[in-house]
């Protein structure tokens, strides 16, 4: 569905829905037209108004692009990435796609799902229209902002959570399950792969005079490219932590192996000895003195004393 | 065999067979050639006609080249790699060599083996032979996209075997072999040895005005070559994931080895202690009470109640 | 707070407080703005004086920004990061960023809590005020120089530390805990965080022209520029050596492994033996000669001789 | 050993030996001299009649240099490596160093040992001299070609012996020794060292117009350069399979443990109990009913039949 | 101390000492200056005399600087580093500093110890006084090749004792301390980080016309390029090389587990089956055959027979 906000040379910010407006604004106006849930019918509308290329409408309706940004004669041509948060039980990020056409007078904004950074930047513009005259490479530049810089609560999230996996490992070695560490792992390197090609997008947009962005606001596109690279440090440097915590897993199996191999052993180290007391005196000799009660005293006293001894020991010389 | 599509300034496309027509075609017509199997006197006849490089007729006859771009004064000399599905158990992909030769008014086409990406564009400008006036580049093009975009249902049924294999390491520990993680891995090997370079290609015929590939169509191959950067991502993510797969597998041995372990120790705990009992009572000493029938009983109840006691309490401690 | 540190033509430097002075300089003197802790409403001031761009203000008010260099038409936006040091028993450092507008008169530096390297330079800026009139460039130089040194006496430690625990790991093999390893590992990574980007600062400035720094200036960056070079390629070593560390703190794992189950090997040797004989002479014959007393001294004999020969062949074979 | 090969204007070639004819050759003549086992007099001889620097000379006399190409004003000075086959029981390979000097109408071959590639270039031009017209940076190209062609089948046999490895160590888990697969890995790495230079250099000789390598020659040796890039592919993709067949290596290992640690169990699960039950009619109570020949049988009974069940039950519940 | 060398238009080289002559030379006259073991006072005249800048003479004052290469207006600021040999017994090497100050017609060199690279340059520039006239920085390039050369022996003996280590790890599984790796890792990881940036310093130098570097000299400074290059790579293929070494150390800890293992497993099919055998005759049943002969001679063939039937099945079947 086709919304589209616009200010004119004085007035205030209009609203309208509808394909009416759906076109490159007189002079003077600037327009943000808003299209959610594209179908073939109103991509056409889009082509024929627009003159847009016919592979970045294609790109439109298949949503499976890469973060780029290709320059056009009259347009500039943007995707970049959110994302929909993980459910809990979910394995991974689903991203949400957004591409935008920037040109002189227009921005015309294209997405499959509402995505919560449009909608916060088009209430707002709803508010203060007057932030329109800035231009819509202003516009862009706050969609991008929202869009970027909802990843900061989510990786910190991831951050904090992997911190937890890493103590719980390094002090309980048993609760966490390994399915758990792979599946950040496996967030981390979705994350990854849509914040890298969004670096190099950024970075093209914070160059001035590229496009339709002006120079005034390359500047505010160099903010937007400095978040982007504090998040891929942040997934890198998360990375590594979890690499710690893999690490440290790992480790804790062979740790468990020596616990159970010592328990066996203390095991093995007491009852051995004693086995082979009571074997010596289940021997059949005629001249042995098994008549004697010292000796049958002696035998049990060994039979409580030897363990104790041992245990003693072991635990006295840190052996276990 | 050469097949030949050509149109004239007006009239509708041509399709012939033979060496009739192999040539540099006159102004206001666009060929394309395609050679299949071709041999010796096939690449003689294209080096008479075309006065191709040596080099690149050498190229044509080996078939072993890595994927590239060459410029030369009268054409470009294109190669890029398709491939053969790898059969159920088979263990490894045949990639297919495509060779192109991209002039002002032709496109020469030579491969080894039947392409599936080559065959649906021919049967498709058999149709629509208007889509030959845009220049033998956009054939070249469309070429190029039908053979790239083949790799990714292999990619995505790549990918969801890995993650299938990931999620069985982690629930079964048995069922997976070594070499099945293994052969993936091989695969992966393969598919980047076979995309990158093709990365470099694609990247050189986006810029603007390479060669004879028009400035309109470098847009269209941009496309491809994001088309490839997102495989070849796809690729480094798949390894990402295929790498958790294998430190899941090894990381599976160690608990193996634990699990044994832990039954040896139980077995030992349970039986040590009643042996040392039955040992005990075997033991020749004149004045043990071994004629007391209680004592019996008692030694009785000892054996079924101290293994009982001792599963119970090991179950209890999660020990086990 | 505002304090305010400037030289005229002549005179000798001043010190004053309060936001009197805050602003651009008349034309011959170099005045430097130190704002600690500061507030909405002294940024506000500082905007309405200076002129300074939303961004770099609003980039002050948060203090989560990464280390970078902005060139505005009238400054240089510089963000450089100290730190403060590590409790003995955190788990992390503290990065302390600082913020310097370098203006062609005047140096403005804001920071959130006291900076051991500000403080320092200022006190010797107030005794040796001649210092300023060698330009507000020079004293961002001072300035940057002391808060990059401050990290060499850290990173020895971190490194005299890592040494010794390698040294502990290989010699005693018990007594290092992995949560000490990945607490280094984890400052390492920290501190290259902070490291890398603060690379590309000062290369930057170490350009002669840059900006408002001075040709002669740039001389002295370059040596900045060179001990964060330094400092870089110190954390790196630091990481190979603690990647030493770890990998020998794991192989003390299974050496553990190694020791136990020579214990329990050797405690199986000697007892199995033993019981057989004992087993063997307690079996129920009629024709055993069990009366011999020589067969009973030899049997007692044998159970003394046998597990000492055995544990003399382990020791001497080297076995154990 | 100089020996001379050289084509005047019209006549054919000629084969000379000895130092006659060792200098620059007259105008419209092509002259290869190719000197083998230099020895100081020998390359004086080249010093006085070339002039050529002395660091190059330097160079020949020492052979440790790895492959490059300088620019001098009269001459081009190109070091590149052949190699010698390992015998089958050395453990590396050696490499030929081949230096050449490229003029206008000279190359001068210089290298310690024979060489099958140039001596196979010598051959085929005695036969073709007319090949000698195409100019001496030709000739340099059909050595490097020959020299650089040599390694594919050195590479394929390396290749497939590690695919045998990887098969071997899958399939039977004993048969390969650790030795094997390093002796692979330090040939891969000895590979790497010779082959990555090598690569710099090529792509500086298919640049055109470098030194006295004319464009035509320059298309020839891009053909070089692709060779080499895909020997280096090769290598890595070689290395990444050697890791494979590690990988497996260390891990049969842990397979090993479990295999003999299932097999101690199974044995302590069988005769423990069987122990226990021997032990229990060992002991020496009045009133059990040791007469009793029912429970004579029923022991022996259970003594076959218990471990028959537990094996029975082992192999069926898959435990072992 | 000072200690100066200097050749005229025509006369022989002299040798002075003492700070008389120190200062640029006149017209005519190439001077080097060597001072040793520098204190304040010495650089004060330096400053004085050569006008050299303070930081350049601040870091000779210090000595902790990395490799670097500086231009200033009247001279080269250059660092380079040699290195102490290593005692038998210590645990790293000592890298010393050579500073040098390249102007047009002087060479002045500061070093705190004795490097035997500068003392044999200086000794053969005694006897050939001659080679001064090729002017300060060619004098450079003798030092600075003497300096990088000492590395070559230091490399290969490291080299040698690396293979000796792979070796005795892959023999006798026993007799290497993983320390002794470590010491090895250490000095590679301290190797490179003197190596990689004198990569660029000589990198720098071996492009024609930089400072004071004529076009001639700075053929020669390419050549301690390559060196530094080829020193490069052998320490990375060093490293590679102990890698394999630790991964083989870590696999024989597995290995001697497995010997462990399989002893005992060996111990327990002895003995376990011979304890059922004597336990099952030690039974007190009335109407076990006890009293016949041929029962105990074939038990007592069992315990005999049994064994030995085990070992041999063992050995055959390469179950051990």
């Amino acid at each position: 569905m086709f919304q589209i906000l616009e200010i004119g040379p004085q007035g205030p910010a209009q609203v309208s829905q509808g394909d009416d407006r759906v076109g490159p604004p007189p002079e003077g106006v600037v327009r943000w037209i808003d299209l959610e849930a594209q179908d073939a019918a109103q991509l056409a509308v889009l082509a024929e108004r627009f003159q847009f290329h016919p592979l970045t409408l294609e790109d439109c309706s298949h949503f499976d692009q890469r973060p780029k940004v290709e320059t056009y004669a009259d347009y500039l041509f943007l995707v970049i990435h959110g994302f929909r948060l993980p459910s809990p039980d979910g394995d991974g990020i689903d991203s949400l796609e957004l591409h935008l056409f920037l040109g002189e007078r227009f921005l015309v904004t294209v997405h499959a799902e509402p995505i919560p950074g449009v909608e916060m930047v088009w209430k707002r513009l709803e508010g203060e229209g007057a932030l329109l005259h800035r231009g819509p490479d202003f516009v862009a530049y706050l969609v991008a902002d929202a869009v970027v810089d909802a990843y900061f609560p989510l990786l910190d999230d991831i951050a904090s959570q992997v911190d937890e996996i890493e103590d719980r490992v390094l002090d309980e070695h048993s609760q966490v399950e390994l399915a758990e560490i792979f599946r950040f792992k496996r967030l981390l390197v979705e994350l990854r792969k849509v914040l890298s090609p969004q670096r190099d997008v950024f970075a093209l947009l914070a160059k001035r005079g590229e496009g339709w962005v002006g120079e005034r606001t390359a500047l505010y596109f160099r903010d937007v490219y400095d978040h982007v690279l504090r998040l891929h440090e942040s997934v890198e440097a998360t990375r590594d932590l979890l690499g710690n915590a893999l690490d440290a897993y790992l480790w804790s199996a062979s740790q468990r192996t020596n616990e159970i191999m010592k328990r066996l052993t203390l095991l093995s180290a007491v009852f051995l000895p004693l086995t082979f007391i009571t074997g010596f005196f289940g021997q059949n000799f005629d001249h042995l003195p098994f008549g004697d009660d010292r000796l049958l005293v002696a035998m049990v006293a060994t039979c409580i004393a030897l363990p104790a001894a041992m245990v003693y020991f072991f635990v006295r010389s840190k052996w276990f």
